[in-house]
């Protein structure tokens, strides 16, 4: 029994087998064509370049519960940086407790995404801002109304002007939106172990995520999923092999349909990325998934047409946890305070 | 005119008059007292030591949504550290979009008030921090689901043991309200203009923040609002003198008596801290005032019997400004997934 101990101890200190070495550097130039790791800067957004001002105040409005009709939803409210960017619910509650129709998506890395929402209706972060402000079911608040209290308030008109120089009146909606892309694109998860063995670390995941990984190329996953997001790309048929039962794909939502309006739509949606997706349950476009291996079957009958075994799943999941990146460290914003002369919240 | 212009630089050069600087001296040392500085330190809790990691628990929990029924409403969503410690609403939206009956006091310095809420109904933050997750206006949630849900996150499960050692079950509700006690007796907000007068530095207050300060003291303001939080410490009937009108004091909520039962004690509420005061409008315990000077002649007419000048309201504004603190610094805590196995939102 010792001479075993010894004996592995000596494996341990020359590292894996030179077999398994092998797969692993094989495995990791397969990954190296298929995605990529997630940057730990932010990417510059056309016509809105950041700025530490431009940063601190889409900080302060994302954070800023006066952008809804009554003053008590702000963006963190369902985005919350602190659950993986999202709100651990099926649907979001919004203004009224009205809820929403699908999952709230995160915004960890979402600028990475080619366009934003289930449905791709967003192009980018800005436009994405400020849809749920103006939307009956989120937040309640027109646009005239928000930037009517934002001008009323002293500190934010100070800050606008810092964020967007030179211009007359820089407390506008579109610069609402701006000012909370430009914020929004700094929340990047970077050093996840997966982006450690992409970058070359092969013991940066353990045997049965390395397994993951193989099993998430060879069974097709990464068809869909891949990129530095793993997904956040492209639109595909959810059923696009096998039509999932009604709990997952509810009849009544009939996804990128809505926004195209062409039938051959009916039931696409936009790839969700898998980064930190194990902190994001629940899944799927309604929240009907609790349970990542549950998921992951799912995606396999649905997707790809195939029985994935309990093993062959549980495989895939470890893998997906390996995705969970370093969460952003957000210092709270002090906002500044309403004035007597700020219009109050609707009630 | 350049002779007055050198003599005003010599004035400067050698500090204020002399007499002006004997005044403020007087005023300082009245103001010393009645007042104290806002400490720079936690005080300890009875029963409850601070640690490390007591406080780092007892932030997640109140960024926590999973507190609530539907998992959607934390301690933070009407205490909002980045808005003076609370909601800027005349009173708060709770579980199922229902109104509280009150406007949501300030959590910040709130370790210094001698007991917690408008009616004093709890007597230390521990005890306060329970009552709004069981609330069925405000989180609509159980003891029991809350514990239940707690245990079967298993980040949370090891933050309990680190924060309460030695226990053998240390995931329970009275944890819960002790952790959070223990994190909210860090928001403290020293270091306000008035604080550095009250330390010896005279210029900190300007001259009207001084002149506001002495009519603080002369009109009487300071027979209630005294000690470190200038208020919190005591007990007085809205309308000792006048009853104000039924916009501020609705005649439906008969304040302390609903906790003593005690004629005596209709109308009666909690004196409020002014600590911050100008960023925690709307003011009363229905909130029903949205400008701080109107506020004070009010307090004038309705506790002292006298109509105080627009000069005076002026002034004594102007100093309670001066009572804005350093306000908190938080890092937004990153909360531990749940599992499959964790107990749902209640849908």
């Amino acid at each position: 029994m010792r001479l075993v101990a010894i004996l592995a101890t000596l494996c341990l200190l020359a590292g894996p087998p030179a077999g398994l070495a092998a797969d692993a550097e094989a495995l990791l130039e397969r990954a190296r064509t298929l995605f990529a790791p997630i940057p730990t800067k932010p990417p510059e957004l056309p016509g809105n370049p950041s700025s530490v001002a431009r940063v601190e105040l889409g900080k302060m409005l994302f954070f800023e519960p006066r952008l809804s009709a009554e003053h008590n939803i702000a963006c963190a409210t369902c985005h919350q940086i602190g659950l993986g960017g999202a709100d651990g619910r099926p649907v979001a509650i919004g203004h009224g407790w009205q809820r929403g129709t699908r999952n709230v998506p995160t915004i960890l890395n979402a600028v990475l995404n080619t366009a934003q929402a289930w449905d791709g209706r967003a192009r980018d972060l800005a436009e994405q801002s400020g849809r749920p402000i103006t939307s009956a079911v989120a937040m309640g608040n027109t646009r005239e109304s928000v930037v009517a209290t934002l001008r009323a308030i002293p500190g934010y008109r100070d800050f606008f002007a810092w964020a967007f120089p030179g211009e007359a009146e820089p407390v506008t909606f579109e610069n609402i939106e701006k000012a909370l892309a430009v914020f929004q694109a700094t929340l990047l998860t970077p050093d996840s172990p997966f982006d450690r063995f992409l970058a070359g670390d092969l013991a940066a995941l353990s045997a049965v995520e390395k397994e993951g990984l193989a099993l998430f190329l060879d069974k097709g996953c990464a068809g869909c999923h891949q990129g530095a997001n793993l997904g956040g790309d492209r639109y595909a048929p959810f059923g696009v092999v096998q039509r999932p039962g009604a709990e997952f794909l509810p009849p009544d939502d009939r996804g990128r349909l809505l926004v195209t309006r062409t039938a051959d739509d009916a039931y696409t949606f936009k790839v969700p990325s898998l980064r930190n997706v194990a902190l994001t349950a629940p899944y799927f476009h309604r929240g009907s998934s609790w349970d990542l291996e549950q998921a992951v079957a799912v995606m396999g009958s649905a997707q790809l047409g195939i029985d994935l075994t309990a093993e062959e799943t549980r495989k895939i999941a470890a893998f997906l946890v390996s995705l969970t990146g370093r969460q952003p460290s957000i210092v709270l914003p002090v906002l500044p305070p309403s004035v007597p002369s700020t219009p109050r919240p609707r009630l």
